[in-house]
């Protein structure tokens, strides 16, 4: 009968009733309209509806728009998980203009690079770091001289903290953040993007080696990593979210705006502590929270009165940011925590793959379930492809669970691209992908594992080894609090593995060589000889603003430890 | 500071590795990537992996580009809930074409001109649907004469049915289904659609008044209700689907497509039975069905020979199509069944608004829970805009629960439109909205109720009455099994509500007369004297295609006794 001319079946354009932009903006009028009177955002004695969130954040945005603050605008928010930096990923937006929420870790003249590079028209700041926020702004002013024009300055005040340091803002000229709220309308009718497109938020990776550069995001894009990062973790409507993640990282891995489509409730965390976790659990029945591996050693190594224990019910742990031991995973299980393992960089939205749990795993044994949760699994349902390859030919590599090759990744879950930055975007997506920087294996199942970064192979007598693969087992002696692995140079294999440790607080460390000697003697039980340390350092370890590791401090100190060597040899 | 130029934080543009087309044909690829071993569908004594199904779609897809089938053609399936027409949901799109899933209820001649309106490249029809199938052919034949080309005409063979129509088919010429996968390569290299605008599939709406309308929906539309039916419903991954609801019915309410985003597993099911569900649920555990509320006044009603209760686990439950009586939602919850209650047309994907538990409705009597759960409630995530407006002036009506104004949606959860209909898609999308023709009210809570369609209103001495509200309490005495209202002229009053009524199997119904003063006696106990039917009527009542009412030959029934009592007077 021949076909329908695409004339026909295609020929029914968009209009105003079948289409609209992709927004998570959208999650927030629905939330408001269908739970207007449930929490949503909850910090100390601060409780708000999701009615007046939505009325909160309609008001920041007119607010911006009274100072020109509109599309193209960038708004930086120096804050920690606390309810202002929450209505900024709907403020900012509702406002046409980009949110960057900066990192409160980093220091003055970082912040100042990332203030200048992202032109921030507006910089909204909690009050303890408003005098952290100054600085930046006094070295930006400095280095632009008569080009700088001073941005809008907003003081979030917060009854938890020291007075002193809002008095002090404000006596600097910044506007109190309710005082500059009241200056907008809370009816305020704000509009979906006009292209989806359109960029939503900027966030600067952490630079452990170059300078940061800054990972711009779609609106598009955030709307289906909010639903997908909903759906691979099983969160229902009505999620009880404890952030104890900041949502600096990658907006806090897209919960900030998915707990708008839950409808759910944020419980807001000034401060992690293992304390502050159980009694957030207990208090407010927290359901679900993210956390880098680190917390969660916090959080099984909690002294017993810190810990409320049994859990009063089963609580979702969504982990990522550097492969989680074994060890841990299954210390987290035996208390009744729930982790999901996910992988995934600032480019790609946050976590973006899922060791997606297999009910035949239920039967194992529980250190070899955690051993396979601790790969990185398979992707996220918005991203659309996700492989290992190598980067030579970008073919992908046998599902062998040996050969190495760089994880590449390609869909809707990846980044526009990096902000005035045309080298590095060409870099990254080479060949139609983006490409990790990250090494893995694929196993025969099909789930990728990280193997290590790019630049933390160790290669040894011409054989890499995997610092992941030394650090996993060293977590299992009981005295080991965190483990890391760098290349130590080495005059015979070229190159072998030196080992930082940190030791729980109650071990007596009086012992240094016997201990490292145990560890020593430990790993060579486990692993082939040439993966063993050559080197044991103790102490507590260098990291960085956001609480990674700094491996290029470590490796600093592991090529000394390997000159002293050989200059005593 | 000024502003970033929209060149900067805007000027990154699309490519390979940060855009793709929104297809659900990628929740297929990612559940055989994930659970390749997990059931995807299982059809009696058939049973695929989701290895197995990606590969038979594949096979599918390829097998139809071999007949010149692609981007623009439409290909028809006949057929009830079995693998082949799941598979088509995949196959047909992976191939470029369009799949139109033909209601199996239809007699010859409508679907003939189906075929026809739509022309049809390819139809696959179920064996014991071949006979309707040449018939609706034959018919097509004669009306285009010369014009009329042959489509390719595959048969789906089933174990569970009599050989003997296969046979007759395949003498006829039709190619046997798994024969003609075998002429496909499993391995075929799918693409996304370019644009993700592109026509997916194709419905006729059942047309109880004029002729059926055929519905157009994308591949952006059908990935975004898939995850938005998932989500509120609280459907979360491996779900276990019984397939009550025909797949033919909206694509399933998009649950063909969701069940591979979920990565679940789908329980065929050739014919809905009340002893069939319960079976189900005890043999395959399963967790989701969705049925319209005939459908569960069955179940409720079932003899007990047929119901295996209690149930061994929670079963959600899905409704839609007409608002299901309260007290058939009582008796459904009481039997441990949670019934989500959701509402939406052929236009919007299948359901679109959800009445949304609240918690707060926890403690409420059952009886009240169910009259508020019995209403149309809120929006879907993917449908972002829902309003009961005055449609003379396109406001909204008063959130009171009494003023009535018409349904009208917008977003993405709309169709494109209609196919070769201008008229209809004119009327259809006035103002920027879909109207839906239903009437309805707004509650203070924000929530939705039909209070009827359109037409159904009756009006009585210039009041409205709405047939539901007269049909609803009507439903309370034990003895009845179903009821519609509609309007009898009157003379004092204009119109008159008058009932049809079904009484339960085992009702005694050789007192008619005193059954019906006992019904009109009940009524007027609840409602007021105008809104009492007149006349009551008894018998089974007459039905359309996929099951619904027909309004229209009830109301001829009606005013034939309208002018007899005049007659009589």
């Amino acid at each position: 009968m021949g076909m329908v001319g695409r004339r026909d079946i295609d020929d029914l354009p968009k209009n105003a009733a079948n289409y609209t932009a992709l927004t998570p903006l959208w999650f927030l009028e629905r939330a408001a309209t269908i739970h207007p009177t449930r929490d949503s955002v909850v910090h100390g004695s601060r409780r708000y509806t999701w009615l007046q969130t939505y009325r909160r954040c309609r008001q920041f945005a007119s607010a911006l728009t009274t100072h020109s603050i509109a599309l193209g605008s960038t708004v930086a928010v120096i804050a920690p998980n606390i309810h202002a930096l929450y209505e900024a990923h709907f403020g900012v937006p509702m406002a046409g203009a980009v949110l960057n929420a900066v990192n409160i870790r980093l220091n003055a003249s970082t912040i100042g690079f990332l203030l200048g590079h992202s032109l921030a028209a507006a910089v909204i700041v909690d009050q303890e770091f408003f005098p952290l926020a100054e600085e930046a702004l006094k070295i930006l002013a400095e280095e632009r001289k008569s080009h700088y024009k001073p941005p809008l300055l907003v003081v979030i005040g917060d009854e938890s903290c020291d007075p002193k340091n809002l008095e002090y803002a404000l006596k600097r000229g910044a506007i109190e953040y309710e005082k500059f709220l009241e200056g907008g309308d809370p009816e305020f009718s704000w509009e979906p993007p006009e292209d989806e497109w359109q960029s939503i938020a900027l966030g600067y990776t952490s630079g452990t080696t170059a300078s940061p550069k800054g990972v711009v995001l779609s609106h598009r894009g955030s709307y289906l990593m909010s639903l997908s990062a909903a759906v691979v973790w099983g969160m229902n409507e009505g999620a009880i979210y404890l952030w104890t993640l900041p949502m600096f990282h990658c907006n806090g891995w897209c919960y900030t705006w998915g707990m708008a489509a839950m409808c759910g409730t944020n419980i807001c965390l000034r401060q992690v502590t293992a304390k502050g976790v159980y009694s957030a659990i207990a208090e407010y029945g927290v359901t679900h929270f993210c956390a880098a591996p680190v917390v969660l050693n916090t959080i099984v190594n909690a002294p017993a009165e810190d810990a409320i224990l049994p859990l009063p019910h089963l609580v979702h742990v969504m982990t990522a940011g550097a492969a989680p031991p074994p060890s841990v995973l299954f210390a987290m299980s035996e208390k009744g925590f729930k982790v999901a393992h996910t992988y995934g960089l600032s480019e790609t939205y946050g976590p973006s793959t899922i060791c997606a749990w297999k009910p035949e795993w239920d039967s194992l044994p529980p250190i070899k379930q955690a051993r396979l949760n601790a790969r990185q699994g398979v992707r996220y349902i918005a991203l659309e492809g996700l492989d290992v390859v190598d980067t030579k030919t970008m073919k992908s590599v046998p599902a062998d669970g040996t050969t190495m090759g760089e994880i590449v990744m390609r869909g809707n879950a990846v980044m526009k691209g990096y902000l005035k930055n045309p080298k590095a975007n060409k870099e990254s997506f080479a060949n139609g992908w983006f490409h990790s920087g990250d090494l893995a294996v694929k196993h025969p199942d099909g789930y990728i594992e990280i193997k290590d970064r790019s630049k933390d192979i160790i290669i040894s007598g011409g054989e890499n080894i995997s610092s992941l693969e030394v650090e996993n087992p060293l977590y299992l002696p009981p005295a080991v609090l965190e483990v890391f692995v760098v290349a130590r140079p080495d005059e015979r294999w070229g190159e072998s593995p030196c080992a930082f440790v940190t030791l729980k607080p109650n071990i007596d460390n009086s012992n240094e060589q016997g201990l490292a000697e145990d560890i020593i003697k430990f790993c060579r039980s486990k692993k082939p000889a040439y993966w063993v340390p050559k080197s044991v350092v103790f102490g507590p370890l260098p990291k960085t603003a956001t609480g990674k590791i700094q491996k290029h401090v470590l490796r600093t100190k592991a090529k000394e430890m390997g000159a002293l060597k050989k200059s005593k040899l």
